[in-house]
């Protein structure tokens, strides 16, 4: 079996009924958990420390955002090799402070233990009244992403190349959709945001839901492959569409429909997007 | 800055005033999160995979258990190896799962992630209409410890020196005191569990509460400084000793009285008890 495969073996024995969304919904509280890993997410050559504290929250706290929850609390644990100095410590937990603190969320725990590379574990406590879950596509839904979709893939190429990227790459700074994701919500019919790759997560949306889908709009691989968008996946109603498209344009993003979901077993070529695998 | 303290300032850089005991207090909901990393807490060589499973999650529990906490729910993120096979995915899996079930637990999310090493990080997520807090003692107030110390460290040495260990070693499976903190809790000004060693958590507690102490007997090094033991160290007023041994004993454990509160600024000898720092 191959590492990638293996992860999601090891997520796919566990048999909680809760477990398939970005995030577990017990009632109103929504927790999910994610890991920010040296040499697997990240080289520590290519950030500061106060661009991986940056980086580890956000992508914690858009499994919130795609699920249209407020994130409440978060838990940290940090592995912390030698060499890390009380510096970097200042600024490493300053970032994932003033980050969670941007979208309401506290720190108010978590472990630190001695490790060879500097590993982040993150859980956050959220609640929804009104979560966006993957389950709930339908025959005919479209199916649509916002923003653009590529430079997370490109920069991430151009780092392992050894070429520098912006400060304000994507790959650094993950821009999340929560405005469009609260004010969308009712007319979603499922969605999720997308950390594997449109092709990877349209499949994982697809295998939820038990459908295929009919391309409308053919996307490219720079597209489809690059992963870390952290851009949100929806699926809707066609009679949404113009009213989906007014939102995005008043949250300053746009929506753009690449395919129909229909009764086929279609699917998008995938594979791991994470350098390490 | 050695690494030991390193691990301390970085947790003490958060400024939420959530942090301080095993585990956040929110309303009647305790959140907690522990890591169990290789070469940190375990060396793979040393156990099967349900031990490491097991383990895992045992210290995690403990620090509901310390609190008089009832465990919900759990959030698992593991770094899987490449050399880890399927098999030694489902021992780990089926593991975690059982021992969580055990104290009423279930595991509803988490995240994989390639790595070099297996770690794991787990959230807890419980719940409690009457905490045990590590703030509470008063002067006059007697600490004891339950049950038996210092086969922890005793293990773990013979584990360094390439040596054998039983299979129901402390240090596989620590003994959580369930039944005995909640049937003391009525009786307990303050309370923690034995994770870092019986000096170095005593210290702990008495710096959270701003005393010293004085001896009322003496502890061996053997004890003082056995970590991963998971037995509870409390705290309770002298008028409360007969009725918590008993309870004690009713728990098929023992009591064992070594100190009491006092204004003063003693402590004991501190030093770490993982095997890398």
């Amino acid at each position: 079996m191959k590492q990638m495969d293996k992860e999601h073996y090891l997520i796919h024995r566990l048999s909680s009924k809760y477990i398939g969304d970005d995030a577990a919904v017990v009632g109103e509280k929504i927790y999910s958990m994610d890991a920010f890993f040296e040499d697997t997410h990240f080289k520590r050559a290519w950030m500061s420390m106060a661009q991986i504290g940056r980086k580890a929250m956000l992508v914690n706290l858009s499994d919130a955002v795609a699920m249209n929850a407020e994130p409440d609390y978060a838990l940290v644990t940090v592995s912390l090799p030698q060499d890390v100095t009380t510096e970097q410590i200042d600024e490493l937990t300053r970032s994932l402070e003033e980050t969670a603190s941007e979208y309401g969320c506290e720190i108010i725990g978590g472990d630190t233990v001695a490790g060879d590379k500097l590993h982040l574990s993150i859980t956050l406590i959220s609640h929804s009244d009104d979560p966006l879950l993957r389950k709930g596509l339908e025959e005919g839904d479209l199916l649509a992403y916002t923003g653009t979709l590529g430079e997370s893939k490109r920069d991430l190429d151009r780092l392992l190349n050894g070429e520098k990227i912006a400060e304000d790459s994507r790959f650094f700074e993950p821009m999340l959709q929560r405005e469009f994701v609260q004010k969308a919500r009712p007319f979603l019919s499922a969605g999720m945001d997308i950390s594997d790759g449109l092709y990877c997560d349209t499949n994982k949306l697809l295998d939820m839901n038990e459908y295929g889908f009919a391309i409308l709009n053919s996307i490219s691989d720079d597209i489809g492959f690059s992963g870390e968008e952290y851009e949100m996946l929806v699926g809707f109603k066609k009679v949404h569409l113009e009213r989906l498209k007014s939102i995005a344009e008043a949250c300053g993003t746009t929506l753009t429909v690449f395919a129909e979901v229909a009764k086929n077993s279609r699917r998008f070529p995938c594979k791991s997007h994470h350098f390490k695998d």
